[in-house]
């Protein structure tokens, strides 16, 4: 079958991916127009972590952590591992020793279209991880596959190079090249939800904000009390 | 479409559903002869919080939230938020915005069964949530709906009004008529197992206090040494 | 229907459980040549718990937990109850009640391929469990089935005496027959993986130590600059 | 638990029941604004068949179908049998020997939310089913439930008399009151729909049918060439 | 990793396997007091065939078809192949090559719990398949696995020589030692539905032919008429 | 939100289309390296039917189907509509109106990641669908999205004038610009399956064939009889 290991794509500027980092998972899809979110079957194994990098795609066979091994020499400080397998496993592919050889060439955390194990250790060690499963079946190292390819998963396209946010919500990509403007999108985001909240916590109702009773309206939505409900015969 | 908004439905009284707070999910279950659970597939997004309080019921277009800020103006004080949609959807219809404005008004929680999210946020600011997906995927406000009609989720049927008691368990719902029925009852249930914990703590078996060794003799459940059971040929 | 309760099956020897207990999930697994594992949605109800105890088997009728009444007497201490029903189910079978009877009598936790409820009350009183879900959902004692004979779950066999180990990593199960063998050759595994570790710390690449640049060759995966990869066309 | 036969439902008129057999699935969830449609797992197991009836509701035990035998006594010409049970169940409830019952009752029919078998032979006597699953899982008569109370399905409340509408799409749900207007509702859809399908086959485009030019421009969707969209940077 | 290839497995004889193949699945399960059954996820590839034969089982990698391979040189005449993976799987493992291998040695079927392809070609050929995944995935030839050793499916343990019986409602596997048994008590039950369907044709009750109006009255099931019901406060 | 209809992008040669439509979706699986594959979670409504065609894609958002009608426009002769959605959803997007508009265009048939309905009536008409779900749930026409533009679909992209190959085995995607060398290597595939079969109706194993018995020795696979296998302890 082939496959390639690619050596030097392009990556995301640092300070862009720093300031990304700023953000949750919520407001950086927002501000890419509510677009570049993995599904939610992939959730975290730790509760309260949020981390942004560039991201190392690894194309795997199923029940098989070869690429894996491969890929570990093409990551460095500020990356995140991106893993997904050729067709749907649960197989725990990356564990505690992974981590370790991440964690040392200063990778920020993994996220598996697949299994992950060694979910405690991962916590003990400070190494983060979303995955979707948690799995102890171990693999094989007999098939080959790829790294640094474009990779599909849950709808969403994530090429090297890449940034991925991830926390508690679940994880976004944001394409390299987007990576300044959907920062700065982001924060122009928090600031306009930084006075919605404002504005809640004085009793501004959503409705009135942001102009919804006419779209009511338009839409032929009635306001009816339940007495007139009840007797209109449901 | 259309859609209606009702705006002063009945709802249980404020004692009973204080009552009903003191039990767990299971017991008020239980107490209902073992009916009103949403399924297991509705989660807690915090651990170790339980609430109770009145419904009120959200109908949404699945990926829109317009009727979510319709219903933030029908809650208040003691009520619980419960949204579905028209077919299966994990979209993040709800996060921290619509719960600055809720816990303003007193609203004690959120059930979705569709996805959430900001749960860290969520989390921080104390209010609590359960839903079927966890989800930063962002919605539109274009399609209407309805605001305290009766809806159903996982074979119940809510009624704005009804009682939620919602904790690390899952999710119940008690009819409103039947709020101080249930929680007499579930405390009746609470003492009958206080008193089952007792003589479980002395050594009693349930074989014997709940009379089942003759329930096993009339199915036909034999007992066999292992030896008997193996030379039996399996 | 009938069934049979199995009154005195053989067990794995305490001090191979013991000699189990000291490693993980993972570990075992692979001591067994990657066999023996529950899938991935047997999902602990706590975090950070190890436990290794002797298996005590219950076949269950869905919806119904008579026959976990009548396995509450065929555990002792070091055990661990394991419950499947006949067809799928995810009711709460077993709930704090049990768990009160069980850890009185030295039970060390519960799997069960169904649900489970008062999880929090379980947490609390340090009773580990494991289910495929989490349910309220109560039950009925009123259709006969069996304890203590092999019940297969997820691909694996389990017969009563075997031994299970869980942690947050999932469940697997050790024929008690391969118990000490499993118990040495997981300790044979745990200092090999020490020994990768430390070469990992220091920068070595699992490439080089598995011998993985060849198996790449073989397999003609093949290294491409960026350049090199996009001029070809992707 | 109890439970309750309830022996005299109402039930809609059969000259409605026969207006809305002329239309499809599709048809007739339009003409009620898009709702009572069961959900998409819910599928039939013969092709090319389409039935209307009134509803006889059961509420089962999971794993048993004593309530159904309660239930036949209370069907009759032109009825539907609606199953559905207490938690997820996917057993074989319904088979053969239920539907040689049914039929000479002159039952048209049988929707399950959980398993039937013998659908070779369900085929071969011209008895028309729907369901969960398909499973040959037998069940017990043990368990209490009850007949022509209202149940909730994937979102529907079927109530006992309401009519049920079943083709290769799925299965609807009338309430009884509506079932006159929704039949006229059908019809006039269908002659919309007869004049859309005429003019799309003199090649009219929905874009200027449905007037969505204006709506496409609103909403800011843009039409680019594929230079332009190119050259933008995607 | 290793694995096995168990050469002369003891098989169910022939004429026992003849006898059961008169009955459908679902009488076959009820003739072993409702056990064996392979769970509704597993379907047929085509319509109206019913096969009994011997197993020959094998245990597969995930993406690896290997050990299929293997296993053709132990398959002949009656007998069904049948395949588990070591982790869950729904790549299309089996298809019209193997198929057509099979068929030239007297091979009557094939049951996988992971994915089939070649559907098409399958019926065209008259070679019936079961599965869980219609899928074309191909496989790799890289890893080993177990031919002839017992697997688990769905709950139930299939060991070479077993017998197989599938149809239209499923799979299920009578051990080689029960199969006459089975096979007679398959004949009893036929004989006693055949009684009940007649007596149903003529009217009877099941409430009435099973005594089923006194579990009713010791379970309180109630009858009342929909004005009880109603009024009764539902 | 905006999004964006792309009006001309390239498109496969016809030619190359035309040999694809040759090969079933396995073989040209295969001759692309086991790539290209949608899961097996969408299935043909029809069987029998293998289409193959150039791709105009939809990306709608859920429950709407707005840009099927921007699309219908963008389609011609031998075109085939692939729609997906921002977010999972299993609503019914197209049935036979859009079926009408777009037969008399010349499109070969839709694969839908999400619902379709009137699947009778497109098996009457003739026009071939695949989907997600079936489903007539409805939908508004509210919300933007985009026209031939890249979208994901279960870890595969197509990209608009990529081709479409779709059978009973499923739904595969060839790149525009491989389709010519994809169509040789299919050939090429086919020739050598050719020769396989016969092979394998001559007697020859796949094991001989293939050289695979010196990988089962490679690998350590053994060989025993099975009074060696339970002899060992198993």
């Amino acid at each position: 079958m082939g496959g390639v290991i690619v050596t030097n794509p392009p990556k995301a500027d640092a300070k862009d991916v720093e300031a990304l980092a700023a953000f949750g998972v919520a407001t950086v899809s927002e501000a890419m127009g509510r677009t570049g979110l993995f599904g939610p079957e992939i959730r975290p194994v730790q509760q309260g972590v949020r981390i942004a990098g560039t991201a190392v795609t690894v194309l795997s066979w199923p029940g098989d952590n070869l690429m894996i091994h491969a890929a570990v020499e093409q990551c460095g400080e500020g990356d995140i591992l991106v893993v997904t397998t050729t067709s749907p496993c649960t197989d725990g592919l990356f564990g505690e020793l992974f981590a370790t050889a991440l964690q040392k060439r200063g990778v920020r955390g993994v996220v598996l279209n697949t299994g992950i194990r060694d979910t405690q250790e991962l916590r003990d060690m400070g190494f983060a991880g979303w995955s979707r499963a948690v799995s102890s079946q171990g693999t094989v190292k007999a098939t080959g596959g790829s790294v640094n390819v474009p990779v599909a998963i849950d709808g969403q396209v994530v090429r090297p190079g890449d940034v991925i946010v991830a926390d508690d919500d679940g994880v976004v990509v944001v394409p390299r090249e987007k990576a300044r403007e959907t920062a700065e999108k982001s924060e122009a985001r928090e600031a306009k939800e930084a006075a919605t909240r404002a504005a809640f916590l004085e009793g501004q109702l959503g409705l009135d904000r942001y102009g919804l009773r006419d779209t009511l309206k338009r839409l032929g939505v009635e306001y009816q009390s339940y007495e007139e409900y009840t007797g209109a015969g449901s």
